[in-house]
Parts: structure tokens; sequence; C-alpha cells
């Protein structure tokens, strides 16, 4: 595997690999800390194009003042161990520095999509978001990338740009991996307290029982948000930041009154909940027939 | 040569004659009624490329509201004609639906640099540039973009766009190309009376005496914007948009103390001028040599 850390080397090596642009680019572009979900999509990326590339950048243009960007955990040994060993052929690690050597005077902005959700939460976060992959992928030219759908915001949103910006990359959504008990893998539940880290099983168990709750005949949007709400806050420290229940991927909500098991496009239930300073996010897409 | 209308044909011919990205490709956005200034652009192109990718687009989202979209004047046939005579491989005439098949949600903003000059008189109009230059760079994948510098202050926001993205395209700043009595070549140009016409000289005119001026050794910024101005309004019909003195590519005004004999780095002298309801554009850079 390849290690570069400078854009020079990343295009030197990505040009040499894919004899100029004509062996496919799968693109893995992560924040490090790499787990398991992670390694499904480095993977996946291997399998489906001739080169597999991961970028490791810890992002600040999309943290708010107020979040984890300083305490967000990093661990590079171990990053650079699981990519090699989930078939990747070149890693991208660039500092800051390197890629914002001036701050960017260049906004990429999604209205609409970003209005809600973690958008809501964390204002700018998207914007950030857009930024980096917009130069991530004019750097890395991939014919895929690959995103979880944990992130299902993130998802819409960079297809949103693609769509709009006529960018030449395919964008492959993958699920969510979980923990055996349910929890969404995720690298800030390395920040849960033993306690917090066995109440947060209340988001997947709560998306479990709304697949069950949705196929009821009376069950509104309405009615569904409320119970998913009240069985999240059975959990005692759980704080929630939103639960909403919006189309997908327009992310409109969806009307108070309308029936769950009439579904006519998906629609996606997602969360984002604080045990102490860990603020963590699910969701699931229910599709009209019922499937998830 | 080739004329693709579609987004799916582009792609396929510029794959093709580009063999899978192996042959360089030098691309010239214009908003077509292609004047010598165009054909300059398109010959550089082609001079320096494999491939010489030509678009003819007017693209609605960088028109204000009040502007002339509707009346932008239009000729497909001599376009056509003069882009093969000035070596085009490839043009690529979308339609407003090919291009925004639904209105965008995303915008790429460039700030600082688009407060003053055309982007003060025309709010939005830049921002425009930035979505159809980001959509059209990603439809073609230009090793080389090819700009008019008539246009001085959207060569130094696309310039940033670049920068700040990523985008592995060279912008090619080329000199604007003018009529024998000085008038820069303009499509709107067009639009004016022959009383106006005569009288529109007096931009590059104003453009040739500053660049006097500004060796003598008392002129500062201030007395030179003076003076163009006083020059412009000398013409009846001017009726000034806007005269500046700025440093490029930053667009930082001078200060009016500033003397110009003692510049440190390049000075843009740009004007909008309007004769009745024509609106011109002329600009000159000075380089602390005394260069032009």
């Amino acid at each position: 595997m390849i290690v570069a850390r400078t854009i020079a080397d990343l295009k030197e090596h990505l040009f040499a690999l894919s004899e100029g642009g004509r062996r496919s680019i799968g693109f893995v572009p992560t924040m490090g800390y790499l787990h398991e979900g992670h390694a499904s999509l480095m993977r996946e990326a291997k399998a489906n194009n001739d080169i597999a590339v991961l970028s490791v950048f810890v992002n600040p243009t999309q943290f708010g003042p107020n979040e984890d960007l300083d305490r967000y955990p990093r661990d590079e040994a171990r990053d650079l161990k699981l990519s090699e060993e989930s078939g990747i052929d070149v890693a991208f690690l660039p500092t800051v520095q390197e890629m914002y050597p001036k701050p960017s005077k260049t906004s990429v902005i999604v209205s609409g999509l970003t209005d809600r959700l973690c958008g809501a939460s964390r204002p700018g976060h998207f914007d950030g978001v857009g930024l980096v992959v917009s130069k991530l992928f004019h750097l890395v030219k991939p014919d895929r990338a690959y995103f979880g759908m944990k992130d299902a915001q993130q998802v819409a949103v960079i297809q949103q740009i693609v769509n709009d910006l006529n960018f030449d990359t395919i964008i492959v959504p993958c699920p969510t991996v979980r923990e055996p008990d349910g929890l969404a893998l995720s690298s800030r539940n390395v920040y849960l307290s033993a306690e917090h880290r066995a109440q947060a099983v209340v988001l997947s168990q709560s998306l479990a029982l709304a697949k069950d709750w949705i196929q009821e005949e009376s069950m509104t949007a309405g009615l569904l948000l409320s119970s998913v709400k009240e069985r999240i806050e059975s959990a005692p420290d759980a704080v929630i930041d939103y639960v909403e229940l919006l189309r997908y991927p327009t992310l409109e909500p969806l009307d108070e009154q309308e029936l769950m098991h009439k579904l006519e496009s998906p629609a996606l239930l997602a969360m984002a909940v604080k045990f102490g300073t860990t603020r963590l996010i699910d969701n699931s897409l229910y599709h009209p027939n019922g499937g998830v």
C-alpha cells in the first residue's frame, strides 16, 4: 500500500497506478479512526474497481466552533493496518496545511437538504463536507465513491452535489455496520462510558421497533415519531437532539397524519441522541413496500 | 468538427477522441455570438492541446432578473462556422434543460473577490459563473481552459475556484482583442447605435491615457481614477457604472494616496460604462515595472 501525504505525491502515484486514468478508481473518504464500517467500504471499493483509494483527513471546515475537532480520535498506525488489510492501494493522509494552504474563499453549498437533521444541529457542517468532498474528488478523480448510510443525510447531500455539478463519480451508499447488540459503528463510540455504551443500544432498538410499528394500519408518521422518542427516552441518560421522519433523498418532512403503511416513496427515520457529551446518530430507510 | 447537444453525446465523443483521457483537452467556454476574441482563445486551445473543445451556452444562472438574458444575441450557424475555422474539434451546444434539468440546489460561491466591480453591479452573477464553470469542467475535464482578460474579474474568480477546490485544470488568461479603434470586442457591441459605437471608444482611450498618466511621479490612485472618470464622461452619453483600481488578482482596492509609479503588485483598472441600455466593460492590468 502506498501512503501519500502530499497532493503532489498522491497525483503522481494515482497517475502511475491508473495508467493515466485508464484503470478505474474506487474511493473511500474518511476522517480516520477506522472501524469495521469503513472496512466494509474499503473492501467494496477494492472489489469493484482496479484501484482502491482511502483518504484519512479530519476536515476542520466541517466542525463547528464548539464541536469535537480537537478531541476527534486518531490512530494512524491502526488506520494504515486496517486499510492495507482491506485492500487499499493508496492511502492519502494530508495535513490541514496541505488541504487548506489558505482559508478557502470558495464554498460549495447545498440548500434545502441541509436545513434539517444534522444540518440544523450543526450549522455549516455540510458546507464543510461539500467543500472537502469537492476537493478530494478533484484530487482522486474516482469512478466510484463509497459512503456509509449511517450518515444518510451526508449521502443525500453528496449525491445532490454530484447531480447538480455533473461530477463524473458514482456515489455508492453502503449499509450501516453494527455491533452485535445493534449499536451502529462510529469512531465516536469510544467516547462512551460503559454505562452510556449500554444505554446507547436504545437507538438501534427503537429503529427495529419502528420497522414493526410501521406495518400497523393505523400508524401515522406523527405517532411513529412520538413512539420512537418515548422509547429513546426510556434510556435514563439519553438526550434527544432530533428524531425526524423525512422522505428520502429529498429530506422533506412527512405529514404528521400520513399513514406509514401507505408510503409511496422511501422514508428516512433519523435520530441524533446525546449521552453526556457524546452525540450519536443512527437511521433506517423504510421503503414503500415495507422493506428496509 | 463534432457538434454535441447532449451531455451523453459530449462524453461519448470526448472519451473516444481523447482515448479515455490520454490526449490533452483545451477548453473554451463561451456564451456564443462568437467574435475574433473568442477565435483567439480557440486557436490558442487548439495550438496547445491535442483536442480543442468549445461550449456555447447562454447560462441563465449568471443573468440577473433585469438583465439581457432574453435578448442576448445568438447566431448558431455563424458560431459553428467560426469555431470550425478556428480549429475546434468538439462544439458542445447544450439546451438549458440539458444543463439544468432541475434548478440546482448546489451553489459554488466565491467570497471577497466578488464584492466589487461586476460582482457589486450584478449580484449573483459570479455565483452563476461558478456554478456553470464547475459543471462544464466536470463534463469536459479540460487540461487547460482559456478565458479572455476582458473579463478580468471572471478570470480571478475562476482561478480562485480552481485553487480552492483543487480542480485539475490550468486557467490560461488571454489578451483582450480590440477593434482597430481600440474598442474591446464583445458580443454586446451589436446593441450599440452608430452614435454610441463612436462614443464607446472612450473606454479604451481612457485606459491608454491611464498608461501614460501612471508614469507621472505625482500620480496617485485617487487622481488616476478621477482623471479616467473625467475622460469617460467627456463622451456625452456615457454613464459610468464603476471605474475602480484594484490589486490583481486579489481585487483589494488601492489606497487613494498610493503612488502609481511605486506599485509593488499588479493593479487592475476596470470600468463598466453604459451607453443607453448597453453596458460595456473594459480594463487594463498595470504591472509594477510600468509594463502593461
